[in-house]
């Protein structure tokens, strides 16, 4: 088959469409023949050396794809030849095929085309785990998961724009909470509104502790979903609400970042950071199982939708990263099989 | 009555004991005739200035007390003029009277002096909300609470002699987890094992993340209860387990500290920081109703005790604030009625 290798660490030009071994399942595994993948901003760090894919992962790209099911693994169960489904991936879809296992397939959802498919696993996982699970919904090893967004509460996604930020706008609405986000720019922000956002912050033009100040009596967010990092976080922690929760799955902004820890105690607030890559198996199949049972319907009844920005062929996988790099994109950057 | 008060912001000298108007009992308070008080670090700080009791709340020093109920406010139920009480305060335990809303009085358990049940209110509630609370014993506004340790797990307590620690130690081995410990010196050490410490780190000779790796097979803490805030926050975030949690409830070391998100993610962990006097009432009330239902039994059966280091008389609060302050207590400071 052919799939998009990492000649060694670099910009965009290292993308190489070439011919390597084709996947074999393994036991519980499916093997998908992918229609498409989509670009994740964790693809650019592997892409330049700085997140190497976990031990047994494929080493391609692409934490994400749909297909259909090209075959089974010794006990792979729940799917048959031929399916079409979208799976969340540790890493390879970039390729004509790639395997994974059978937990963490999902069917295409009604009323999406299986290309669309593969704009979901990775944005409707993030959101659902980091921002709704906790509480009665937690899995056993994870009843602190922390977010819990409930009906009536505010919650504040930073990069409203971007392909974790449109399906969390989308289901943040879906069990009535108000949703604030930044993004860049007048066009980023009207996209976000007719998604559903009701607090449009630019945030190159804003400073969004003042707006959301302003736009809460002073409340602030009860959830914070964000990408950035270091840079927002003494800001993130003067945007909670008392009793807030800040959800960090990005650090575009930096690592190292100063907390106050005297103002999240006069708020009694938390702050988690996760990645879903990292999770053990059965951490990602509860997540996907939990997609499944909450999110896939919303998709089936028209009211969750995967936003689509362009897309390109997969061996133009380059033109893709300087895409996303640029961030003109809204909703997600897919790649189809050329 | 007589009470502790503060004539000036300053060093012990300044809590006099002196007459003040006898206190009469609100709408759905309790009126506790004073047995026993006891001291806490926050009682230091509103010494000193840095900790002004919330609107509404007496100005005396005191967050906990023991007695006898002297009189009930219009609609205050559950309690009868007599019954030996301790309660949760939000002030005014220094002294000889107090009034306390009834949801946050508990009835002196089984097996325990008067004067002892003074010790109880303030490490039990802030021991179980901060350690225990979480999913299913979650209150309705605080779903998100995180820590929730759990039979097998690690519980990193920092300060293990103090009266927090020393209570921390006997709720998380009547639970079924392990119990690290950190303290100044052999003597606190020994007394922390006594009570069920399973590992004993001298904070004044060893390091504490290096120490708990070797014990735990380099897994670290499950959940770290943490005293010490700022200068401890980068070594506790190394010293948290995969899905660790760090609850901070002082910050004896500092307030701003430099957080590594990155090492965060990578473990999936989450940070929180609370208090118990900023609570509003229902909050306080759900974790009194929660320290009844689950300590209360555990005191009754005697697995779990308060561990008093010393008593004075009340009108010598400056010699309690002396002690607490030079460090060498096992245990809380008591005050009693002269």
């Amino acid at each position: 088959m052919k799939a998009i290798t990492i000649t060694e660490p670099g910009g965009p030009e290292v993308l190489t469409w070439t011919t390597v071994p084709d996947p074999v399942p393994g036991p519980g595994e499916v093997l998908i023949d992918v229609v498409a993948s989509a670009v994740n901003r964790a693809d650019l760090l592997q892409r330049q050396g700085f997140y190497d894919p976990p031990p047994g992962a494929s080493p391609y790209p692409g934490l994400e794809c749909s297909g259909h099911v090209a075959a089974l693994g010794e006990g792979a169960v729940g799917w048959e030849i031929g399916q079409p489904v979208c799976a969340l991936l540790s890493g390879g879809g970039y390729a004509e095929k790639v395997n994974v296992p059978a937990e963490l397939v999902l069917p295409v959802p009604e009323g999406v085309s299986v290309a669309e498919a593969a704009a979901l696993p990775e944005a409707t996982a993030t959101v659902w785990s980091n921002i709704f699970m906790g509480g009665g919904n937690a899995t056993s090893s994870n009843v602190f998961m922390i977010a819990h967004l409930r009906p009536g509460e505010t919650l504040l996604a930073h990069g409203g724009a971007s392909g974790i930020g449109t399906m969390a706008i989308q289901l943040a609405k879906s069990v009535g909470a108000r949703v604030a986000v930044t993004a860049g720019g007048p066009e980023k922000l009207a996209r976000c509104a007719e998604l559903g956002a009701d607090i449009l912050i630019d945030y190159r033009e804003q400073d969004f502790v003042d707006e959301l100040r302003k736009a809460t009596d002073g409340a602030g967010a009860d959830v914070i979903l964000d990408i950035v990092g270091a840079k927002y976080l003494d800001r993130n922690v003067k945007a909670l609400a008392v009793n807030g929760r800040l959800a960090v799955i990005g650090m575009q902004g930096g690592v190292k970042g100063e907390l106050n820890l005297g103002a999240l105690l006069v708020k009694r607030a938390a702050i988690t950071a996760t990645s879903l890559r990292g999770r053990p198996l059965g951490e990602k199949a509860s997540i996907v199982a939990a997609v499944r049972e909450h999110v896939w319907p919303l998709i089936g009844a028209g009211q969750v939708r995967p936003i689509v920005d362009r897309t390109f062929p997969m061996s133009d996988a380059a033109q893709a990263h300087r895409a996303l790099e640029a961030g003109e994109h809204i909703g997600k950057i897919l790649l189809t099989r050329p």
